[in-house]
């Protein structure tokens, strides 16, 4: 579950991400130089990486944590293993 | 150069993006289950590289294009593969 | 700890990727065209990723789930963080 | 068309990853920490991006640059960005 400390910290990184791609249409809208977008989009990639990390790692404390203590934790190895190969990309 | 065909995809593109994003805002306040919100974290990154594809596909059309049909195209290789690897990740 | 099914499966995908990497310098002696030795370098990531994860597995129904059944995870959920997005590029 | 610069650069390069597979394999055979070998792995997935960087460069400078020179590149963008994308995986 998520806890009240990783609700703020995702929160703030998210609001930071929405006025990133706000910064982007502009970036857009102005025409600017399409390797500046470019750059601003892979600094996007980098903050959602960012948020990601947050929420797996108290996916881990938690959720992951609790499934391994109790009696059949295999589903939970093939979840986390989706999640981590999805995110990868 | 962005022209307007690429500038209306990639704007349209953008604001689907930046409702995802607030969908993620609203996930993370509702605390809703941590592989759920990864799941669309990872969606935002296919957006993202969606959008990518269309900026990059217009940079070769006119600035790759100009650069490599004039006399000194070394710079252009330079950043081009600088863009690629750096939107890989 | 890597127990014995492991072991065979990882050597048997390992054999392959060898041949696959002596198929590219053959590739290259050759002088074939250039997208299709990188078709075949993104054959062998794709390959290195599913060694990757028979691994991983591995490492999460031993290590991961020991260390979580114990005191102090902590250093665990690090270092299966780590790994996750060391892989993951 | 790949070079002999470009050969030479390579074959180097993919002699080292196939050292380094091969090492890989002892390393499962001995029954090495699963970390240790996720950390090579990792590192021939690196290895093998400067591989595949050696070959785009000489590509671009080679048949992406007569293929936009020439009239219809149309069919160079598209492979170009096939490939930008698959090895961004």
């Amino acid at each position: 579950m998520i806890d009240d400390e990783t609700k703020k910290k995702a929160i703030r990184r998210l609001k930071i991400i929405e006025g990133q791609v706000k910064g982007i249409q502009r970036m857009v809208d102005n025409e600017d130089y399409c390797v500046d977008v470019l750059t601003q989009i892979s600094a996007v990639h980098e903050s959602l990486r960012g948020v990601g990390k947050v929420i797996v790692r108290r996916h881990l404390e938690s959720c992951v944590t609790s499934s391994i203590r109790g009696d059949n934790p295999d589903s939970t190895y093939d979840e986390l293993m989706d999640i981590m190969y999805k995110l990868s990309r």
